[in-house]
């Protein structure tokens, strides 16, 4: 565990079980079956990353109230339900190193608990009777779904352009994050300037969030990763790395496009092969140009947090937008 | 068509052009192919039972304003959108007459549309600011994938009970055909009294419309159908005439049991067979039991109407409850 990991899991730890409590109260369905599904995607190991988010936004906008470890949980439910959708689209065989729902049971009942969940978000946010709240979590939904699907479109595409997939990112990932630092800041009654600037923390922190998870097929071992390496790319998705790598390359004339391209488009490669794409992704800049832009968008999410007075709050917010990069799983 | 039918389309004539505006008006997703496979689902000849039912209770709660249409659309794009996801959970290849979308596209592309046609129905219900139609979505919401996923655990067992029967097609269909009607009196800003009427008339009117849907697998040829006959049985899903078929045969001591549980259990049972099925559910009164059982439910919905004075309105909502069971398809 990187020490950065460990200093937030200190600060944060009460917030944690404040925030699995309520998640696991939430959860009632009326049939047990659901219950067992979607316990199965939410407590096996995620960080909640998204609850957290909202919460500490709430508070650096002083929020006072006690509704917010509630309102945290639409986050993750929200998550989780597109993680067992996402499961199916992506005919993955393990998340978290633990075999999917959809493997488990069956594609059907991961769609329906999905759905489940959705619902479940609708009516926490519901509770709130703030339409600003509500607009947040249908915008959220369809861009989700959206970006899900454009990704899938975009499959097999190896001239992927940088904005295509920038797009794809923000729609599928980055939406949710901001939606929920959004949320901590209305659920606070913030003024206008305060709710746009975690809006946009949180839309950078998405970014560099999903770059990085980008970035770790292909720096990290599987064993570590909790999944199979390299999947990305067997299933034909062009993240930003690869992007970045034909890109260079190709502006550079270099002979190395056609062996790239060759391993891309096959997606039966052989380890070998990854790893002679892998040293190519050194070389050409397609890993350190990713990190970079990660960087980027982590020091624009800062730079959104500079109205707010210091506190031990704002202070983890800044922790966790570092945290983007530095995170191994 | 039926002569009930054609009266209440020409009555209706009107309403349904102007649904089928707010329908295309209201579905803009960013990304083109979701147009395309929402469209597939949306525009395939559907009866737009759902929106006219929101429009026609807002109007005997003498609702004046201009919102009905629009918001209507929420009941119809829920209704396909868990159409998507039923589609994967049954496997089925055609309905309506037309292939599935998870055929025509695939299944990852049916389960994110029909997310994104969640999305855009709360979206609609968002803009509406009234907590009361957004709790009344999330319900829905929350009850039809539970009911799914019951009915879902439920196949293949031959001794499903009444009772189980109930609990699925309450939570699977009527409660969003209640949905429907309930928004119709809480946009008219009813009072109590008829805000619970209509929701009573819509709960038993799609209890009744289950009801109905369940026998045209006994009662109708493919052709009419649109879809294959027989095939709840194939799928292991026993439905109403069924189990009060097994259930007097059973009560009567009759040799013909036997005969009847094999041919159930056996998913690959031939048009013979289905054959004598048919002549053991006429004979038990599977079928007859299963009409009077929706006339009930025809009665109580109409029953609820009594405190709404007259109107060509009113007049259309016991139409179209009595059409649950004349209907054809």
């Amino acid at each position: 565990m990187t020490d950065l990991k460990q200093q937030i899991l200190e600060r944060v730890s009460d917030d944690l079980v404040n925030i699995e409590e309520a998640l696991k109260s939430n959860l009632n369905p009326y049939f047990d079956l659901v219950k067992d599904v979607a316990e199965h995607i939410i407590f096996s190991g995620g960080k909640r990353l998204r609850p957290l988010l909202m919460i500490l936004s709430s508070r650096v906008c002083n929020y006072q109230g006690d509704l917010s470890f509630q309102l945290s949980t639409i986050f993750e439910y929200l998550h989780a339900a597109t993680l067992l959708h996402d499961d199916i689209v992506d005919e993955a065989n393990k998340r978290r190193g633990k075999e999917v729902a959809n493997k488990v049971w069956d594609n059907a009942t991961a769609v329906l608990t999905g759905d489940f969940l959705l619902a479940r978000s609708l009516t926490l946010a519901a509770k709130t009777c703030d339409p600003r709240i509500i607009e947040v979590m249908s915008e959220i939904t369809e861009m989700m779904s959206q970006g899900e699907i454009q990704q899938l479109f975009n499959k097999g595409d190896i001239n992927l352009s940088v904005e295509e997939y920038m797009k794809v990112i923000e729609a599928k990932t980055a939406v949710l994050i901001r939606g929920a630092t959004r949320c901590g800041a209305l659920l606070a009654n913030s003024n206008e300037d305060e709710i746009e600037r975690l809006s946009r923390y949180g839309m950078n922190v998405g970014l560099a969030f999903q770059m990085a998870d980008d970035l770790l097929d292909y720096t990290t071992d599987s064993e570590t990763l909790g999944k199979e390496t390299g999947i990305d790319l067997k299933e034909g998705k062009m993240t930003l790395p690869v992007i970045y790598t034909l890109e260079n390359a190709k502006q550079n004339g270099s002979s190395d496009v056609e062996t790239i391209e060759n391993i891309i488009k096959n997606p039966n490669f052989s380890d070998d092969d990854f790893k002679v794409l892998i040293e190519f992704m050194e070389k050409h800049g397609g890993i350190s140009k990713t990190i970079d832009k990660a960087k980027e968008h982590i020091e624009n999410a800062k730079k959104q947090l500079s109205v707010f007075k210091n506190s031990k709050d704002k202070e983890l917010l800044f922790m966790i937008a570092d945290y983007a990069l530095v995170r191994k799983v």
